[in-house]
């Protein structure tokens, strides 16, 4: 043991403490926030009812389009619309009440059961970036995603102890074919990390693929009877649902997998540039596609969107961290709370090209408006730049750092005997400090929330440190978090078997692009 | 003067064009924000009523200190407290009742009547950051404060459309002694900006100078009988009023001019670490404090202040834009209502040393939750870098920029037939697109708001200008602004006795420190 002991130091003492330390590394994962402080409501029941009217008129006399979709068709007319070509007109009420059996709150299941989340009421769950076809990071520029890229993105997430979700197309890994990326995609998601994930929508099939891998993961029976993914189904804004999402749709409510029916609008463009239309529009827009959902089977857990963004008169960019957005996703909770389902909306987004000042403003403003709005779920939460163009390293764990300041905030204030910490106040009185008092030492440890990203430093030692900015210091974060990725155990059997099934069905597949 | 013309070409067409550009310049000035949306409302009516019992036995039986003043302790015990030596205790009650001669709210007077400011009820007036002994430029870096420093600071406050007041101490000139510094600062504010601005405080000799100077600005009538001046009245908590500071505000309640009476907090440090033991300390020291102004003169304008940051536990440096101070912002909001006062708290707060994003997440989920707490004079609402010890140009035209989202959502939303839009939905119906329709074009001009700092542009465009980060962007418009100021007229003969009563006053005194 000595001797061991002296040629460990031998080799450099240095090297081994990081060794000790590293596998000291614990990989902590926060519970999904339960939110103890109310929503801002900026909308009265004048103003709620006026909308939700306008909404059902839009229904009723203007209608919804369901593309290439004759069974949709076929449901909706049997359900008692009138449809005329393509196009859907739904009586007033109806969409309404073919709503209420879609379930307020549902869980979603990970395999690491302590991981599982519940999507509804009061709580709000955090998933990263979806979609960018760029990366950036710190060194390498920005540049088109590949699967490695997603890997260490997934990887990161799994070290976020703020983050619930290991999300879905954190990336797009352009360097796999088009067809068979959703598998790589979920293997990932399902091997590096034990956070619930998102299945693919980009086609029926492999939203079929998606179910068929967590029936691997989680066992049939599992599957059958409880939700396992939440997938990103988009309405094509204004008023439209197209055959590949509704596909997707299908396939997942049959098999009772969740939904996000979400419209994604920049205002001005797809949507009006008022605040009261877009919101008029939307809800359209989620009533017809969670009765929809509701058509195909009853009590299939969705969960009501919006991704809302006002447009720059000058350029024609979208933008973000506007205060329209704001206000849509105030007064969209509030109308998706009287419909009784789970809300998504917000997430850290940016029109900015780097993780800069830019990007700190209006990421914060958008995620500050998302828990004070009464999200459920907010995709987006961290990773998000130039409107979503790029995943970027150093935005992930600089956003998800940010995520500790929500769970904080949302806590509420605790009024217990200590929170009220008469005695400390007592013990110190005029003029004395706290930092001594036996109240201070009590509470220290856990009475502030502690960025473990931003720099707390005083002048002199940062200057002498290099005088790093936010970026510099996140990219630093993001080595050490991969350095310090631990893969959460998995049986290997399940593994084997998954990796057997993407080998499978990518043998099956052209490198056809589509 | 076609001969003229020609001169002026021949020394430069660029010049003559940029002249005429720069007369051309509109000088916009927004008024005050009058929300027309609800404050977050964090603590219910049982917390509340815990800590407002907290706070009355804080007074009553552990009590204030009156340092050095006996006068104050006169004044005190003459309104029934309890005195031994310089500790006041409060009977129960008694601090509450002394406030309720202090207004709800105030107008404070500008030179220009348009840019008057009312304090109080559901506005929001917005001042820039207030002490920094240094500034930071983007290519002089970080140095010690001058009068030119200030002066620059004021120009760009008079320039700043979302600002409505010009602030007090925007930097420290450190190249002026300390004795004489506020008769400059106050020139400066008098005759480069004619938005409303502060006295000095740090001295009562200080105080009379700055009431005196109004008096010839305004006239020492207006003076008399309006408020021209709201000042920055520094509580020492824990629970300690120091001769200096209660001295200024005699002299300013006596002549019937405002005050914020506001702790400045680090917590854990100079309060409880817990969020309701601060409350009631704050509410405790405010209740003394306004009680206090009014003993003095009932019917002072005061202005009630919660000034709470937290603590680094590992570095021991403050903490900004944290969820503890956004917890204690709301739930004071709610106190100093229930008070019936104006309420003044957060600000563009942040620990970074550079504008970079940690600077932009915390002064936004300061600013985000400053809107929402309901607070009516927000001190430091732009250029405040680095905990206040540093006061950023790029930082001041980065926050002041912000400071639109704002106001854009404190309008609320917009439910006139125009903001309806139900024939813009119509007209497109299901699958067309806006950028074209009738209403969009009707609307598009003023439908959102718009960054006049922020990249909104395409990555390309971006790119080929320069990739250049949002403090770059912000310098090049410190820069614009600067070139574009244009001072405010002024009676030359008020401009005169004001110069003059500053070369008088200094002549006065020695260049002596204090």
């Amino acid at each position: 043991m000595a001797e061991q002991g002296t040629r460990r130091r031998a080799r450099g003492g240095g090297g081994a403490a990081r060794r000790a330390e590293r596998t000291a590394v614990k990989v902590e994962a926060a519970r999904y926030i339960e939110r103890n402080i109310p929503n801002l409501e900026i909308l009265n029941d004048e103003a709620l009812e006026i909308i939700e009217a306008n909404a059902e008129t839009v229904l009723a006399e203007i209608g919804v389009n369901f593309v290439e979709n004759p069974e949709a068709l076929r449901r909706w007319r049997e359900a008692g619309a009138e449809v005329e070509g393509e196009r859907v007109r739904i009586p007033r009420g109806l969409a309404r009440e073919l709503c209420k059996t879609a379930p307020a709150n549902y869980t979603q299941h990970a395999r690491n059961p302590e991981r599982s989340v519940e999507i509804g009421g009061g709580n709000l769950v955090l998933a990263p970036v979806y979609g960018p076809p760029f990366v950036r990071g710190h060194r390498s520029g920005r540049r088109y995603a590949t699967i490695d890229d997603f890997r260490d993105f997934v990887r990161l997430g799994q070290m976020s102890k703020w983050l619930h979700h290991s999300g879905g197309t954190v990336c797009e890994p352009t360097d796999i074919p088009v067809n068979k990326r959703h598998l790589d995609m979920l293997l990932a998601h399902m091997t590096l990390s034990d956070k619930p994930f998102m299945g693919s929508v980009t086609e029926p099939s492999r939203a079929r693929d998606s179910v068929e891998m967590c029936e691997i993961l989680f066992g049939k029976d599992f599957v059958r009877d409880n939700t396992v993914m939440t997938s990103l189904v988009n309405i094509n804004s204004p008023l439209t649902f197209d055959a590949t999402m509704m596909g997707a749709l299908e396939v997942y409510a049959a098999a009772n997998q969740a939904c996000i029916l979400s419209p994604f609008i920049v205002g001005g463009a797809m949507a009006p540039t008022t605040v009261a239309g877009t919101l008029t529009q939307v809800t359209a827009e989620v009533l017809a596609g969670v009765a929809y959902s509701q058509l195909i089977r009853p009590g299939a857990p969705v969960i009501a969107g919006a991704f809302v963004t006002s447009i720059d008169m000058n350029s024609g960019a979208p933008t973000f961290g506007t205060p329209e957005a704001s206000q849509i996703t105030y007064g969209m909770g509030q109308i998706v709370r009287r419909l009784g389902l789970p809300y998504r909306s917000a997430g850290a987004f940016c029109g900015s090209k780097l993780p800069d000042a830019q990007a700190g403003y209006e990421s914060a403003n958008s995620l500050n408006m998302g828990l004070l709005a009464g999200v459920n779920f907010m995709l987006h939460a961290c990773g998000w730049l130039e409107g979503g163009l790029v995943a970027s390293f150093e935005k992930f764990v600089m956003d998800a750092d940010q995520l500790g300041v929500l769970h904080q905030i949302a806590k509420g204030i605790d009024l217990s005997e200590n929170g009220q910490a008469m005695d400390a106040i007592r013990e110190v009185g005029p003029g004395g400090h706290y930092l001594g008092c036996a109240h201070t030492q009590a509470n220290f440890q856990s009475a502030f929330w502690r960025s473990q990203v931003l720099d707390y430093k005083p002048f002199e030692q940062w200057f002498e440190e290099g005088a790093r900015d936010t970026a510099t210091l996140a990219a630093a974060r993001v080595e050490k978090m991969l350095a310090d990725y631990q893969q959460p155990p998995l049986d290997p059997a399940v593994d084997e078997a998954l990796t057997a099934y993407v080998a499978e069905r990518k043998a099956s597949m052209s490198d056809a692009i589509g």
